[in-house]
């Protein structure tokens, strides 16, 4: 870079009060910072962009909102602020990031721009971002991330750093997605247990509601090991015949499968979905390969730091780091060490595995906006949460479930009773009574599906998998919406206040 | 308050490079403030004072200290400066102070006026004390906090919101106590296992190295309660001769005791201590009370939710909120329901079961800055690390476990092999021979303890206790005070860093 070349002092200021007038409040945000008209030149210009960070990090400390502009015709200046606010939260820390105002050719350059200067100020990756600021955006259908190729960066997208935890069999629906998605925190779909067609209709569901560009996510099981074998299942089985003829339940039938894996893979390369977290084992990389260039994210869920390590050499975008407080299944690879380490110890350990800019996504025991801030401040990208989003209206829990989990004398337990693979619920007849379990998943699960369906549709706590994780008890019974408001404005408060 | 009565400007403004010229640097805080010479008036001047905090405010945000005085003689204000670097860190953050000039015999109404300042701005107790400032302080004895009856306020005088576990058994030393208090943590004595005449050589010790009204801890076992009878001990005792007999070692007597409860308790109501913790169980209300009145804060480690609600009604100072995540035993009252809740899920259920002023203290698997920052931003007065201090070299770790807790492939579990109650170690040979060891504390560890030490000293890391919490491989190796150092710099940046 040549000395001087961007020493010219910008064109004009615009300060906060300029903004609002146009609509763009600083109503959470506290700086705006906006590098516009910079396509005119080639890509070696836009690195010389952001070399000049230091005049517009000078800028940010007085609470202005700074336009370099070097070019003339800057009038639609505001018009592309709106999309600065997406930038807002994690640039005022240290990030970076290109506004332009074409539809570049240019993306690759852009990418390898920000690598540089990542590099330079050591800043994660999840904190930068290049976006494209045209009009167009706004009626092209594609989020602004996705027309510069940088669909996988989610995290600066988000108002809310909040993730709604994919819940299958029952509580994660369409409606709480996008309930979630709208208020501007992540939805997830769970597409576990369902079949190709039904998924595809859940996906329709909730693209017709979430606007266009705002992302959403669906969670897939990869395919499950084997477990142990059909003498273990059988014995099992015996042990449950009783059970089920007392209450005219016939038993499943314990068989293996994948869950439809393939077939959902399909379905989600021809239809992308902005964010696709696996759960049970790790994609291969070409798998990943595939989700990412039809436009997907790739997370993993991981238990322990051997997962985290293999799930990074596959080529995923982010990790979904779960401590042993989650509900629910254990997401990691096998179930023969299913992880018993508490997330905020697990975060720490995975972050001395891998590299700095691979975001984690915290999850385990978060219900509160203090448990959201804790993890970010432990360095998570954002957090996920399960049980705290299953007292909504549209989260699809049974009535019995929701009783257990508003109380606060409700102990969970780690099981493998109601489907062979350990998971996280209220501890009630059925798991006390089936404490010794095999390890056989799927089996199981198909075995006892039918005896847990007719406690459930009896309203018989005692006789299904009542999921929830340890700090259940703190779940709040609010439209999702809602949820996510609360809770984003209660960790923005916790972290306010936390000094040292 | 009449309109009026405090709006007279100060006498006075001293900006930082004064205060820096008599010593009083503004290395490591950003502001300070003194409200001084008020002790010519009545209590209810006093409570004035603190309603004058509007303009305190507005003068900090100019990052200057302002000196308001309202009588003549302001001379010795420099001096008294000094005891506002304690407050400095805390007050900033909307936190109040009253620094008086005189040995008040106001201390009741002093407290009284603080707590209907912090109700009417809704501020955590440990955010607020009075402070007594007169230059008698120094040659004392007494800190300042004792002199004005605020004893019990341990946090706002810590540099660093950093405990050092009390690590019975060997890793704790006066050395490690006393390195980390002066570095402005909080050190911490192991008085279990330990004789009476054992701790006071420790406390005198550690008095004779850490600066007058600097404090420190010691941790005192509460008495176990009776676990499994001698059936169940003796058989355990079967289990165990062969292995003793070929290491040519005799099995201990497995007797119970109280490990000296009631001496340990006088010689420190004798000799005060700034914080007494207790484990294994909540001492009873006229306990705490005597070791108030003798002028130490009195911390209980708790579990669950049902023992923070116990010792709360017990009068305590502060909770040690203990994950599942730490190493070592268990600290709560009952190993019959040793608690398996995360560091994270079991703060957010504690804060919302106990009065929002009592401090908690996080414990469980922090072992960086960013894990400390964590439990800050949800809402704890200060963590605690055990596992993190055991490879400084003033910790008396032995040399093979030093070895285990730097590897990172060494996995830890819950086990009651050791000792007869539920710890966590890192796994090896013994701990996993004896999985199915009885609750019965501490017959056990006088059973076991000779095979124990015979494996210690031999080096064999198989053979005896390896307590660490599961984050163990991300300790360092350190001195003390460097730790110290290190993981408060490091923990202020991750919440510096931290946004949403």
């Amino acid at each position: 870079m040549r000395d001087g070349q961007f020493a010219t002092p910008p064109d004009h200021d615009t300060d906060l009060d300029q903004l609002a007038a146009a609509g763009v409040g600083p109503d959470e945000h506290d700086h705006v910072v906006v590098l516009s008209n910079v396509m005119d030149r080639e890509p070696q210009s836009l690195q010389h962009v952001l070399l000049a960070d230091a005049v517009a990090v000078g800028r940010l400390q007085d609470d202005r909102c700074s336009i370099s502009s070097d070019s003339a015709g800057s009038s639609s200046t505001i018009a592309r602020l709106l999309v600065a606010r997406l930038l807002a939260n994690w640039f005022a820390q240290e990030g970076y990031a290109i506004i332009t105002d074409r539809m570049p050719k240019l993306t690759h350059g852009c990418q390898r721009c920000l690598a540089l200067a990542r590099n330079r100020r050591r800043i994660p990756r999840h904190r930068c971002a290049a976006l494209w600021a045209d009009r167009a955006w706004e009626s092209s259908g594609l989020s602004v991330l996705q027309a510069m190729g940088m669909s996988r960066l989610i995290f600066p997208s988000l108002r809310y750093p909040i993730v709604q935890a994919p819940m299958a069999g029952g509580p994660s629906t369409p409606a709480l997605a996008a309930a979630v998605s709208g208020a501007r925190g992540l939805g997830f779909l769970a597409a576990g247990y369902k079949t190709v067609d039904q998924v595809e209709r859940e996906l329709a569901e909730v693209r017709s509601v979430v606007p266009a560009g705002v992302p959403y996510g669906i969670n897939v099981f990869a395919p499950p090991g084997h477990g142990l074998g059909a003498a273990e299942v059988s014995s099992y089985a015996d042990r449950l015949r009783n059970e089920a003829q007392e209450r005219g339940v016939a038993l499943g039938h314990p068989r293996w499968d994948d869950d439809g894996y393939g077939e959902k893979l399909d379905l989600i390369c021809e239809q992308p979905v902005p964010v696709v977290s696996l759960t049970f084992g790790c994609p291969t990389p070409s798998e990943v390969n595939r989700l990412q260039s039809s436009g997907s994210a790739v997370w993993v869920t991981v238990t322990t730091v051997g997962e985290a390590q293999a799930a990074q050499r596959a080529g995923v975008d982010a990790l979904v780091v779960q401590g042993v407080e989650a509900g629910g299944h254990r997401g990691g690879f096998d179930d023969a060490d299913p992880g018993d380490v508490g997330l905020l110890a697990l975060l720490q350990l995975v972050q001395a595995a891998v590299n700095d800019d691979l975001p984690l996504v915290a999850t385990g025991g978060l219900v509160t906006g203090r448990g959201i801030a804790a993890v970010l401040a432990c360095g998570a990208a954002a957090a996920q949460l399960g049980t705290a989003f299953m007292l909504c209206p549209e989260a699809g829990t049974a009535s019995a479930h929701r009783d257990m989990i508003s109380r606060d004398d409700a102990p969970t337990a780690l099981t493998r009773a109601f489907t062979g693979r350990t998971a996280r619920g209220i501890v009630n007849r059925f798991l006390r009574d089936h404490a010794e379990a095999p390890s056989a998943y799927p089996e199981i699960h198909h075995l006892t599906a039918p005896l847990r369906t007719a406690a459930r549709v009896r309203g018989d706590r005692d006789g299904f998998h009542l999921w929830a994780g340890q700090a259940h008890a703190l779940a709040q019974p609010l439209p999702a919406a809602d949820l996510v408001v609360r809770l984003g404005t209660e960790a923005r408060e916790a972290l306010r206040t936390a000094t040292l």
